[in-house]
């Protein structure tokens, strides 16, 4: 058993620490502890509300590991100063590391030297593809059902509710599979391609290659990144979007999120038009769900804003951690396939 | 005035040479010669239709220069061997080099070596810029008025209206600016970044980039990439779409084309609605006026369509090439600068 140690120093927080939520969410027989010097002697479920007991410790000294993951998505090419010693000494003493950050481990001299001299292995989970280029328009066309999370924002949960519902599928018997664009789902999944690092020109090209190469399956479930609506990675979300040519979408929701990180957040209604006019210019449509996050509210606020979402969209809604998925997969497996080009609105 | 050379070698052809025709087309005041030993004593308009006599010589002996533009669009990562020596050769007497291939002119040893014992300037114009990250929603609050060219199609003139509408605001006496976000723009403006070669996470970053370091004009009009329908660029398009947050669009389309390479072309007043609902999520925006390309039109079919365009979307239409720009600068500088944030319809 492969034992795992996540690096969330100073940040280990719901919001920054997303990569550690899910590796604890999904793989957490394998995290044995997470670092942060800042909240020793805390546990993981104390602060980031998954993960139980495991322990927060000061450094890697205290802990026996095989790998080290960097938990924490940083902005841009940002790398933390504060990392570069406790990832050097992991590098010494022989532990995988593995980076979900633009920033790339092994194009840095240091890193790259002390890995070769100790024969550790570095993995950029970001690192580019160049045998992948443009798209050639081809996902529409597969026979495999292709389902896409979307979001109002980032944050949403559209990792989650990917994985979920892939989970939910696979129980009902379906050849499905979770498909990861992004850097936590990889490091979940073991599979997927970083998209939002892809040379802007081949994101389509990326999105399609997932759908191509897995076209033995009756179902994927493609993560979704950013929001149409988000000021700085909208063209991400796009790129995924048409290049996937999705079949179903659900829609990724934080029920307690009055506005958006940037901009107001447009009622769902609107949104679900938007999405389904943006992808039916490429392939046929459909809203089938909505997947909203109710972790800031309590199980009655939850119940009561789910049955408001169903009443004001007139589709099936659910916290897929909460109250599991099986609405969606309902949705998913009765809703008829679109089949001819709406005409959109 | 720069004095520049193209070199165009055993490719004087107007399907390899794009970028010593725009060149030709846009900096002929500049352009003192193109480098080809194969059609020595012939003139660019013979062999490009474009550049009247501007003359094709054997080798940089010949002429005086200050910049080598590489003219011809290699595939891949090819580097042509004639080229070297010639390379070089300019490299020795200090004369800037230009370069739009994937093949990066500083990376290379001998010709770094060169440059740094000479002095001489290596621009390599598809290098990635890494100093450049993710947006930070900042180019929506700039007072320099955003132009912004988008399409109904790939390769329908967006560049060529840019540049079109750039030169007519400076007529009148605009402090204004065009603003390059594909190679060929970049050359022919000698400013701009490759905006589809961008890391997608950053494709954003880069067109806010952009707004922010021409802070001190009036106007900028940024060239736009694909097209919102393009199964395969769409992506690009929005990044910059948002990333630049503009003020005005301006439709580029084709009046000939009927259907756009992969789908239907969808009509006018859509495609207007669909651009205009997508920037304002982001930044209040209209679109002002449609920039119809008639090529491949008779001008008495061109006049009766640009007539019909006009009447069916309410906005002012013209040919920008060849019934000029008026009408579109017109609307540029008399409608009212969107202030509030407008109602998506």
């Amino acid at each position: 058993m492969k034992r795992i140690v996540i690096l969330t120093e100073a940040n280990t927080h719901p919001w920054f620490a997303k990569t550690a939520s899910a590796l604890l969410r999904y793989r957490s027989d394998q995290v044995v502890a997470l670092i942060d010097s800042t909240q020793v002697g805390r546990t993981a479920n104390e602060l980031l509300g998954v993960g139980g007991a495991t322990p927060i410790v000061a450094n890697l000294d205290q802990v026996e590991a095989d790998e080290l993951v960097l938990g924490v998505a940083t902005e841009g090419h940002n790398f933390p100063a504060a990392w570069r010693e406790i990832i050097c000494r992991a590098i010494d003493r022989g532990i995988k590391i593995v980076n979900g950050s633009h920033f790339m481990l092994a194009d840095d001299a240091e890193f790259a030297a002390r890995a070769a001299l100790n024969g550790t292995e570095l993995y950029d989970v970001r690192k580019p593809r160049p045998e992948i280029g443009c798209a050639a328009d081809k996902a529409k066309d597969s026979e495999v059902l292709r389902i896409h999370t979307v979001g109002t924002e980032c944050a949403v949960g559209k990792m989650t509710v990917a994985i979920e519902l892939d989970r939910a599928l696979r129980d009902r018997g379906k050849n499905s599979r979770f498909i990861a664009t992004g850097q936590t789902g990889i490091m979940v999944a073991g599979y997927g391609l970083p998209l939002d690092r892809f040379v802007a020109d081949f994101l389509a090209g990326g999105a399609e290659w997932l759908v191509m190469h897995n076209l033995d399956r009756e179902i994927i479930v493609i993560e979704g990144q950013g929001s149409l609506f988000h000021p700085l990675y909208s063209g991400v979300t796009l790129g995924i979007l048409h290049g996937c040519a999705p079949d179903f979408l659900v829609l990724c929701d934080d029920a307690s999120m009055i506005k958006c990180q940037y901009r107001a957040k447009p009622p769902l209604p609107e949104v679900i038009d938007f999405y389904e006019r943006t992808a039916n210019y490429i392939h046929p449509c459909r809203v089938v769900g909505i997947a909203t996050n109710t972790r800031n509210l309590s199980e009655d606020q939850a119940r009561v804003e789910i049955d408001r979402i169903e009443a004001t969209t007139s589709l099936p809604a659910t916290d897929v951690i909460r109250f599991g998925s099986a609405k969606l997969v309902d949705a998913i497996l009765t809703t008829p396939r679109p089949l001819s080009q709406r005409s959109p609105s």
